[in-house]
């Protein structure tokens, strides 16, 4: 059957042209588009958004869909469009004590329109601050109340005298549109990979200046190169933004084989990943095994419930498997949620770090397969055929020697180069180069081929 | 299907009812229950066994069948009645050594009768002494062998002078019956939950007359209250006892769902749960559960087949899910089968907290259902429903939003309340809370109520 | 149908006739054997193979099927016969440096002949030493590779000094035949338990005399006794030799219901058991089961495809339920394949200790059986059949006691006695010791007959 002959050959194409990214190279790359991004002020809907799609535009053809406001997205409705050109708050003395031009983090995501004086009192209800760490700024939303509020340092607003403040917030928030970008490598199956971002944090490096600019330039490393699965980047705002992604999408969700929430990618800590929903899907287990064989501390935490965009793609009525790429973990380290999580928060090193660990999962991806070995009874003889180092004391000859044999041992068609690479506790990529070596004199084949050719 | 909705209905109404104890009166009553109990002189058989039965039944309506010697039960036979009257050693001079008016634990239980005067040389083969524990009467049995004995501490043992002892156990062991307690309390549904305490044991205050004392009291909490399940209560003496009662009620056992088997739980230690034989039934999760989120130092064991009367329960010829609940294990504490375990030994908050612990369990087993997300699509807008905690910093709030991410996450028709607690590593009711609330608003349904409405 | 009644009653005949060889006496004589078999030159072929097999057939009556050079095995072939007669090395003086003579392990296994003169620069290419144990010889082989060397200790070879030497190597590479030695003990039933020892080591004595001094000790103490099972001894060179029976075999390995690969047997650490393949087959299970209830310090490790000759029995063409048993683990220890692996580094206690381990699991595949409680109705009365031991503080007796509850607990027809044990955590032997004595009393019995009689 021509077609399935083709597919193996196309394999072994597409093995020759997975070129890795130059990591190092990537992550100053992805480092500085996250520098470009920083300073946009995005929320779930707005120019914000739109401006950050167009800067990563430059990488990658994105497509930016529009949902109109009051569009109908399961239990949801594509939300109000807020925009904002200014804001402040002047002292009694007319002084600017606060200015949205200093830090689009000043202004409460989705305040609604405000401008009027009124006394230290009542201004106070609206003022956010974290006391606990004085010097710096909270991100703070409001996006399912209508409100509006100022966040500021705690020793800014301790600061404040008595006396009447002029207000100002200068948005709108009316029907408009839920934006989101959207970009698909085609690869020769259509089992997809999505890799996925949220774009609705405002200037936030690492929370998640870091996941898009990742995310685009390992999309635009993958434009020159032919892959075996399809991979599909959507960056969306949080929660709603998958949500209308999934109702848009509902009928092709289930090209979706394996899938990565990737947020908080740029720190130092980590790397983290959290499990699918299913715990143990292909995604989970190729996670898992890259972390355990990185050079970092990694930690694999199981699902629960609350985190990021996997909460909606591991929603019952989806049940995805798709698992959260972080480094440190949200929520458990002080720059969360703050004006500290600035461009000196990231670093490229870190960057090109999490891409690595997710290319080593894509590797996974598009490689893994049923190995057979052609020669079960007793172990082939390998010394005649040049694949035992001939010198001891050799450590790369002794590894290498020790993962033929833990191929062909395991090779029975019942496990895949993962699994055995599982059971051997050994990485994958050495295992894959042992199979291919073992292919290439004849002793090893793929189960799925061989079946075929019978 | 009207029969089936009525069903659901009652599931309603029961939970509005299941009214739980007040749980330090309940120790309290408990306690005094006991120490009533506490002087009787019982043993596997006869008057004593009765009287104990009749303060018993000033609480609840108790059964009390009696089940002739000879009786044929499986590989046993119904044994002798024991009855004692009196029983005393005078030593040379005349004055009374022991007494059984001082102690029901001054004579082996079941000792045949004896009236003579034989020297110390002779009577001391009839005595049974604690050397480590000198001051201390054991409580010894011999059940299945025709002989006497006197059980008295080590220090008065010792100081016995030679001479000629005059012996007296006024007792008679011949044809009678053997007595039990029964009392149902009939739920909606015939499914029956099991909870029995054995009742051969003399001046023992944790062992077992916390036991009877508290399952006394918890059967009359429950007769207000309607149930689904209904709650059979066994006393009857231990090993001989179950096996009357598995003899008798042979072809109703399958009726029993969960079964708990008590005793010793009026001491501080603990509590200790050992699971039924089948190791992972029910009541052996819904315990593990209470256990893990009470607030004292639980234990959880395997099965073994040595123990109390779930030996019976958990025969192969029957293997009920009938674990055991005790606070101390038996056996490990210095008091254990001496006079030390006394009233002393015991108190009413250990009562209270060892009847919270079942309650909790029953709660479960009354309340577990397979909860359906009816929103399954996506994470349904929990704000607009009022159930997100509008304020940050609110732990309990914090606790509530994961509980309801938990059940809508895991709702999909595949997991219990209770298998979704065990996921989440949360208590139980909080979760059951969550769950009524999500059904409030809509978004939740009984999997099984669901599935007859379509 | 009386073949089967036979099966039954036969199976009492053999526990009784399965009478435990002398450990010490048998120790003693293993340790005679493997010093026997000590000086002899061994290599994967050759009239080394050749004496040794005849040394040990004055024991057992083995048969020695001779494998013609050229014979295809699977993927290998059989290789030359090498034998070797004398071999030196002589110095600028004159005087014999190295003697063949001294230590078998002078010359590098399978080294083709060789005759001249040359100077030391050329010499140190065929010399091997271990620098970091200088005053050991090295064993070194060159199976694959046409080549020829001398292994020394590293002061000699540091010593030597400039100028021309004599080299001499008697020795002939030609074709011949692969020699092995097999023995086959029958017993009632054609399932066979496979022992095997790696027979190509020269003066090795742990790696490889003691398997192959031990396994013929065993093989002799079996031919006065009937078992159920056949056992059958196979002495071969490492790698090639299971390769060629396997291949010789082919059609019958499937009789082969358990297997144990021995092999460093003498020495003082371990016991190490390295589970099959399978992971959980019934040698798998009984070994870990008697190395936990061993006197020693004991390791149970996880199958790896790299080891001794069960990667050829492990391989997935045969995939046969075939552990290895060593002491040390093999590599793990200075004396590993050096000149210190002599007759001081093993001792009999320790061959004893081994044979007992595989006694043990010996006596298990032998008596291992589905008991049924006939009394499976609650727990049958023990002590009027004089089954429970009367005094207390019998802690023998208390173990007695608590086999018997667990094997009429778990007889249900769904366990094994070996799956009891292991549930209970006690001692297969207790276990078997109670299951016969309630077998005798009318509680237990075999399930498989107990289902033949209905």
């Amino acid at each position: 059957m021509l077609e399935q002959v083709t597919q193996g050959a196309m394999q072994d194409a597409v093995d020759r042209e997975l070129r890795e990214p130059d990591f190092a190279e990537a992550g100053e790359r992805s480092y500085a588009l996250a520098a470009g991004l920083f300073p946009i002020c995005r929320s779930i809907t707005g120019d914000g958004v739109r401006a950050s799609l167009a800067l990563m535009r430059r990488h990658i053809a994105l497509t930016t869909p529009e949902v109109p406001t009051g569009t109908q997205l399961f239990d949801w409705t594509a939300p109000k469009e807020w925009n904002i050109r200014r804001a402040h708050i002047k002292g009694p003395d007319g002084k600017t004590v606060v200015d949205f031009a200093d830090s689009n983090l000043h202004v409460q995501s989705y305040s609604v329109p405000v401008a009027g004086t009124m006394p230290l009192s009542e201004l106070r209800k609206h003022l956010h601050t974290l006391p606990d760490q004085p010097d710096l700024i909270p991100y703070r939303t409001s996006y399912w109340k209508e409100t509006w509020g100022f966040c500021l340092t705690h020793r800014q607003a301790s600061a404040l005298s008595e006396g009447d403040y002029e207000v100002l917030i200068d948005s709108t928030l009316a029907d408009g549109a839920l934006t989101y970008g959207e970009y698909l490598h085609e690869g020769t199956s259509e089992d997809e990979f999505l890799l996925t971002a949220h774009i609705c944090h405002p200037s936030l490096a690492n929370d998640n200046c870091s996941g898009l600019a990742l995310l685009t330039i390992l999309a635009e490393h993958l434009k020159g190169l032919r892959t075996r699965l399809s991979y599909r980047f959507v960056f969306s705002p949080g929660t709603v933004g998958p949500i209308a992604w999934l109702a848009q999408n509902e009928a092709h969700v289930g090209r979706i084989k394996h899938g990565l929430v990737v947020a908080g990618v740029g720190d130092g800590g980590g790397p983290t990943y959290k499990k699918s929903r299913k715990g143990n899907s292909f995604i989970d287990r190729a996670m898992a095994h890259v972390l355990k064989h990185g050079l970092e501390a990694p930690a694999v935490i199981d699902f629960e419930p609350y985190g990021y965009d996997e909460r909606q793609f591991c929603s019952p009525g989806f049940d995805l498997p798709v698992g959260l790429l972080q480094r440190s973990r949200f929520g458990t380290f002080p720059q969360y949620h703050t004006s500290a999580d600035n461009l000196d928060f990231i670093a490229p090193r870190h960057l090109a770090g999490s891409l690595q660990a997710i290319w080593r999962a894509i590797e996974i991806a598009e490689t893994n397969f049923t190995p057979l070995n052609l020669s079960p009874k007793g172990e082939p003889q390998l010394g005649r055929r040049g694949l035992y180092s001939a010198s001891g004391g050799d450590k790369d000859g002794a590894m290498r020697a020790m993962a033929y044999l833990w191929v062909l041992n395991q090779a029975d068609g019942t496990r895949t180069l993962l699994g055995i690479a599982e059971r051997a506790g050994m990485p994958y990529h050495v295992l894959l180069a042992a199979a291919r070596a073992l292919t290439r004199v004849g002793l090893l084949a793929d189960a799925a081929t061989s079946a075929r050719g019978r």
